[in-house]
């Protein structure tokens, strides 16, 4: 059995074309352009950028050397949150996000990856904080539409719902794409990053149904390490923690899913601390024996 | 309606002989027994124990101590973790809680507070280790029958799944119930920290389902802080986070918990640096007015 599903799935076993980057994993050190050229020069088919570096930079310009690369953008990261004490902030949320997604289409982003915001400051109200989320993905998806940017909710980490994201499953973010997007238009879709999914226990049905409605547009990979010492930036190089790799990549792409693999590591005392070329050189030897 | 749910809510104004302190709270600075003194003196109806502190001592004495002062010993604390990589370490995880629910017994304890345990260091296999925590309760809850000490099944944050506990969500800890104690003996349950619980998705639903089973055994309050800065010991005071404490408690008791509310505060930075009876004020407080 265990045979056959690896005969069936596709290796990225020098494939690194099917593996795409993102700039987190290699800790902001650079401009932008620097990061481009290092990975398309590393082999890698694609790259995710962060917007506080497009933002630095001339978007049409990065857009056009990425291009040049022949490099796929994986997703343009990410969504100015959502949830809001006043509506003017809410507003002014949903305008700062409609600015984002006119720069992902400018990049030819392949998603624009929703990170939908916590509970706000001095709120108790997560369940209003998750209804306005519902209400702003269905404002931007409008946009998404016209600008042909889908969006891709990603399920944080519960540990992340106060401060981060309110959206902390699978199941959830899915139930939200059924009331936005129930004619499954391919523009309102999730983002899987196993470094916040893989303790689920509705994982391996929640992918299923994801894949299923078409929803699965971006797969992200790291690992959880045994004993994680920060909430935020202590992921794992992929084979050092305790995921099941290859298991979950086999089951999003038997959904459906036949995107890229896209590395994210946040990693501020171990990975950030190293030469950036080791880092994209452990990436590529991981992806092709331990993903 | 807010109006009316808080009118048909137990009260905890002047109402501490419903709180329990569960001495994690206290930073673990003191020999039990002073403790036990401590919380009786400040006007608590219970006490929830720790293994380390209770093997420390007679057991007997100090069930004596408890049982003189009317407390109500709302748990003991906690299980031996269950997954293992091999069968012999496995069933000596299962001898050493069947000892602790012994002592359990010996105590009165209204139950057993099983933290099942995370992935065995080396593994990668969560279903494993989810499927050993189902043989593991299985076995234990014949003892747990013959001592008359009831199993409360804690999930805890997903934060743990790795080292803590593979056990993370109300309606996981349900269905383990369900498969292992179908007839619903009431030795079988689950424990409820809105720490570890209240960003689910699914709560409100599990907590009545919960109820209706008759498995809610034990609810425990914390808070969880906009900024948590720590994965283990960072917890917040009842108020001092994000929670809706008194909607949660309210869900509880409409499901029909009718047992003590105890608090559980693991705050090595904050509350375990103040003077002890000082922090038991302010649990008083905190429970009276937020809770």
């Amino acid at each position: 059995m265990r045979r056959l599903t690896h005969n069936i799935m596709k290796t990225l076993q020098g494939r690194l074309d099917l593996a795409s980057i993102n700039t987190a994993t290699l800790g902001h050190r650079e401009p932008l352009h620097v990061s481009v050229d290092r990975i398309a020069r590393a082999g890698f088919g694609g790259i995710a950028p962060w917007r506080h570096e497009v933002e630095a930079t001339d978007v049409k310009q990065i857009a056009r050397q990425i291009r040049s690369h022949g490099l796929t953008v994986t997703g343009y990261c990410r969504s100015t949150y959502l949830p809001a004490l006043t509506k003017a902030e809410f507003t002014a949320n949903i305008e700062s996000n409609k600015a984002a997604l006119r720069d992902a289409a400018e990049l030819g982003a392949r998603c624009f990856v929703m990170v939908v915001g916590g509970v706000p400051p001095g709120s108790r109200d997560l369940d209003a904080a998750r209804r306005q989320v519902g209400e702003g993905i269905a404002e931007l998806l409008e946009s998404a539409r016209q600008l042909n940017v889908p969006l891709a909710l990603e399920p944080l980490h519960p540990m992340y719902a106060a401060n981060r994201s309110v959206l902390n499953t699978i199941a959830q973010a899915l139930a939200l794409c059924d009331v936005a997007d129930p004619q499954q238009t391919g523009m309102l879709g999730i983002a899987i990053d196993i470094y916040h999914c893989w303790w689920d226990p509705s994982l391996h049905a929640s992918i299923a149904l994801a894949g299923e409605a078409g929803r699965i547009l971006a797969y992200h990979v790291s690992d959880w390490l045994h004993n994680t010492t920060d909430l935020l930036l202590d992921r794992g190089m992929m084979g050092d923690g305790v995921v099941d790799l290859p298991n979950l990549r086999r089951r999003v792409e038997c959904a459906g899913y036949d995107g890229m693999t896209e590395v994210e590591i946040f990693s501020s005392e171990n990975w950030w601390r190293r030469d950036i070329d080791e880092v994209l050189i452990k990436c590529a030897e991981r992806l092709e024996t331990v993903c």
